[in-house]
């Protein structure tokens, strides 16, 4: 049992020691936690998908909705291995029928989600999925678009955020979950 | 064994019949592949991803490419499904390091595609995986970020594109492998 848990730890260790912390990017003053180099090991990659399957594998998702573009790259996988449809949310025109949009406020300016009408209905139990969270405005706003749906948001999942963000924190009364605490 | 051919038919064609096609998108005259209805149907969606994990498990793939963003969805699955790394290739300002850049034309435009420098070593075997072929413009500026770092790429994989592509049909000399034909 211990030696599990120190698994668990030495594997959620190196997920954090694989994620790039670059200073001033996007702006000056940002720290930017790059996921790019994570993605390069593969055994850190597939633990940081496992972990997340682990947890939302037996808790009735029906729909992962990703956030563009690199919440695909989780997203889609957990979608995948828990069985559950994905929906991605999109950058403004890049869905080609009818949507539901929603701009948000950035930590370095502002942007848009779209999501298609119809790809999530009212009896869905939905999770939204993104690799970093710093303020939540993205989160709150793929919130946003799922709630028009009348579907369920059960939790948001991001790989990464900041320590304040670990443990019992809720993002418009709904649960946020993240995997590793971001490195400033 | 014809039962299990006409399995993968059935399965090819379920995930044919799961694309929409979107006429006058982004663009009057271009006929859109819309893969996000594919992605509600979790059996066609892990099915497609299955066809192309089958044949590139024994490839000896140390990395796969996806670009940005649809080419996430696939790519990742692949990558983690055959225990490679996944190289994201971004749109101009995602990257926050150093970068290579390849600039193409689009059917409707023009685009750039950057690569983290040091993603991608010279005894790498590469496969690029996008959503749609349409020109293959994108396909082979990925093609040239992958070439200028000495690395061989394999094969490209996409899970639509034209009948012309289906086959043996290859760019600048390399092979493309697609899973369905488009609509159009």
């Amino acid at each position: 049992m211990i030696e599990e848990e120190n698994g668990v730890d030495a594997r959620l260790q190196a997920i954090s020691a694989a994620i790039r912390v670059v200073p001033h990017f996007p702006k000056p003053g940002i720290m930017f936690n790059d996921i790019s180099t994570l993605l390069l090991r593969p055994k850190a990659f597939r633990d940081a998908v496992q972990f997340f399957v682990d947890r939302y594998r037996d808790m009735g998702i029906s729909a992962v909705a990703g956030i563009e573009a690199r919440g695909f790259i989780f997203g889609s996988s957990i979608a995948l291995a828990i069985g559950a449809k994905f929906v991605p949310l999109q950058k403004p025109r890049k869905l080609p029928c009818e949507v539901f949009s929603e701009t948000y406020e950035l930590e370095y300016g502002r942007d848009s989600l779209e999501m298609h009408v119809g790809s999530v209905h009212p009896e869905d139990r939905v999770l939204i999925v993104d690799d970093v969270i710093a303020t939540g405005g993205t989160l709150c706003a793929a919130m946003k678009l799922i709630e028009k749906t009348g579907a369920e948001v059960v939790e948001c999942a991001c790989l990464i955020g900041l320590p304040k963000f670990k443990g019992r924190y809720r993002l418009n009364g709904k649960p946020v979950y993240i995997l590793v605490e971001c490195r400033r």
